[in-house]
């Protein structure tokens, strides 16, 4: 049996994961002005209705519009000039049948008036009337209180992630403070005998720990906090001690394994020693990044994730992304959109594995243009150099230059 | 002549802005763990070689390729198993013709082997022979020392922005801190008459600042850094006084106009009395956002925003972040990848303006589906219901339900 057939499909892979895992919320109020990146634990309902009061569109004449009816620029309608609306305070007239008031955008609707022409289209006479050259509906160049959000109405549904435009739309209402999801805490134990930190002066044989390190600012972008826990050796009862503990500190643990296939298998031991059900998927179809594991242990996603660190990396994005999103309570976890380029040159493949190589995304738009950046060790400065992943699908035995392929970002 | 003829289309504009910008890094040295977002002040170089010893990348057994010349499953090589490299130290032993050293992915070559084979093609004979059942050749499943990164080999360019992939590579290299360019400061001004800000009570014809809050978070995100110095009334005098100061103390100058033709009238006599060469460009072949300053003031951007906050936010997008990107020293300011969708409904558009219209992406790839969000004054609740913007070409009277678009994401 081609091994393939033993492994599961990458999408597969996340949905059997993320059907154990519920959103996880615990609300915290902060301010408002802290809160960019930060998810919503609830509805926000607005206090008031936008805008607060009726407004003007264009700057203008306000009128009742019956009075513009038929006006054109060889029969015009003539106004009597009542008064201006300054900015920011009530007009302090109304506007009865023949007349009309000077507004500018965004300027208060005087009582009485029900719409307003542009400026364009009147000409002054005097210094009290006004020439309107073109007929208006009734609402024409106007917005009612309350046209675009009600007292009362959802503004941002629950499991929104906070971006510039939230905050805005929060300041207009007032909302200074709001209630959003605690970050969820992911705790990241690192194996391998050849692992040293970062700190660490190399002896022969000896490589520095990348993976702490690349993890901890994938998860801090998406909205988790992270817990590390440190280097262990390839050691069942050690890692069995400290997984243990970690997992009760924390809401997902990581373990990325030592590269040897021993230290693998015991990464999957460990695992099913936690708590039930234990590992779901014990190889995903994908390169790089095949020997994930995914596991559930009392609750707890437990992700096994390969000690090479573009896989880890690679995996961390199709699954642990999309947990910390599910436990930050977002409605669509793991959504990515990916954009369509030109391959630059060939690109080699075995059919049946889902393949993403990292690559350089250039040109400009509609058409992109995209790179294949190979590299024989599959080493971090492959993706230090690439701002996109190429993806070979499954069924393809590698891909011709100039075929339309799909990238995701690497931003 | 019809308006557009006037105004200056999008990519001028941004063209016209950053040819008076120069990169202004001023380095900071700060710690790799906190660089995430940060942009790199120079070039950084490896001080080791990576990897920094002779490796393995399979599990399976260190030999002399010479030794398994002819080899195959009928006919096997037989080699004796010297000793067993134990993960993250030396080997402590050599290869000699006809022998063979048991090793793990990522372990540290022994002298005198040149390749190694892979356990899957081996079988072991008693306890210290192993059958090698395929030739290698010379180099096979070995990485050189050096072969990724050479020692003084640029790993990072200058005028790059720090990934989680980047603080990986740099802790793999023992680098724990780094230069990164100071953060440019932005100054922002609102003016208006009507607006008050977020802690306000409204009073009748009064709304509250949505920009300086939008704009604080966009800016903060581009990796600049926001001083607002409140809001100020639609009067020259003020305005002038307040907009120099800022400038002086500022790298950047936003100044956000009120809504009326007037306000804006007035950013523009302000921003010439700053500093020469002053207006660039006044008003931009683009909805929304039309009435868009762009300005130098000696030597400094200053930039008169549109009043409403969508106008604000879609502007600053194209013009407030390039302009960021390239005081921080990135080497493609200005570069956002546009996806291509299916307009769900027709989208009307005047010819010979360039439309942004508010819209949801949804679907999967490669196809996806594209909805416009139709919202009558442009308020920022049209972009919160967003995740990203649909372009209408200069060219275009409108799109059709069906049609393929640009789509720039809002993430």
């Amino acid at each position: 049996m081609p091994e393939f057939l033993k492994l599961t499909p990458v999408p597969q892979a996340l949905q059997t994961l993320l059907t154990h895992v519920e959103a996880n919320i615990n609300p915290e109020c902060i301010r408002t002005l802290d809160a960019l990146g930060r998810v919503t634990a609830g509805s926000v309902c607005s206090p008031i209705s936008m805008p607060p009061f009726p407004r003007s569109t264009v700057d203008g004449y306000a009128v009742r519009a019956a009075d513009t009816f038929g006006a054109s620029e060889s029969l015009p309608a003539y106004l009597k000039v009542v008064g201006e609306v300054l900015m920011g305070g009530e007009p302090g007239f109304d506007i009865k049948q023949g007349e009309a008031g000077l507004i500018h955008t965004g300027g208060m609707l005087p009582i009485s008036c029900d719409a307003v022409v542009m400026v364009e289209l009147t000409q002054t006479v005097g210094t009290d009337i006004v020439e309107i050259l073109r007929a208006v509906a009734v609402g024409e160049n106007t917005i009612k209180e309350g046209e675009d959000v009600l007292a009362g109405e959802e503004v941002i549904q629950p499991g929104s992630r906070i971006r510039p435009q939230e905050i805005g739309g929060l300041a207009a209402l007032g909302i200074l403070e709001l209630d959003v999801a605690r970050k969820p805490i992911v705790g990241i134990i690192s194996t391998g005998d050849e692992v040293v930190s970062a700190e660490h002066e190399l002896r022969p044989g000896q490589v520095r720990d990348i993976n702490t390190h690349t993890l901890s600012a994938l998860i801090e972008r998406t909205g988790g906090s992270t817990r590390a826990y440190g280097i262990f050796p390839d050691d069942y009862d050690q890692l069995a001690y400290i997984s243990a503990q970690a997992l009760a500190e924390c809401d997902v643990l990581l373990i990325t394994a030592g590269s040897s296939a021993s230290a693998r298998d015991l990464t999957s031991r460990v695992i099913n020693s936690l708590g039930s059900p234990g590992v779901l998927v014990h190889g995903v179809n994908i390169r790089p990044g095949k020997p994930t594991i995914l596991a559930v242990c009392d609750h707890k996603v437990v992700i096994g994730l390969p000690g090479n660190p573009v896989s880890a990396f690679v995996i961390a994005g199709f699954y642990v992304v999309p947990v910390i999103e599910k436990l930050l309570g977002i409605r669509e976890p793991g959504v990515r959109f990916r954009l369509q380029a030109r391959l630059t040159t060939n690109l080699p493949s075995l059919a049946g594995r889902e393949d993403w190589v990292a690559g350089c995304l250039q040109g400009n738009p509609p058409e992109y243009m995209v790179a294949p950046i190979f590299s024989k060790s599959n080493l971090i400065f492959s993706l230090v150099r690439a701002n996109c992943l190429i993806r070979v699908p499954p069924d393809a035995t590698g891909l011709a230059e100039g075929e339309m392929v799909e990238v995701l970002l690497l931003s």
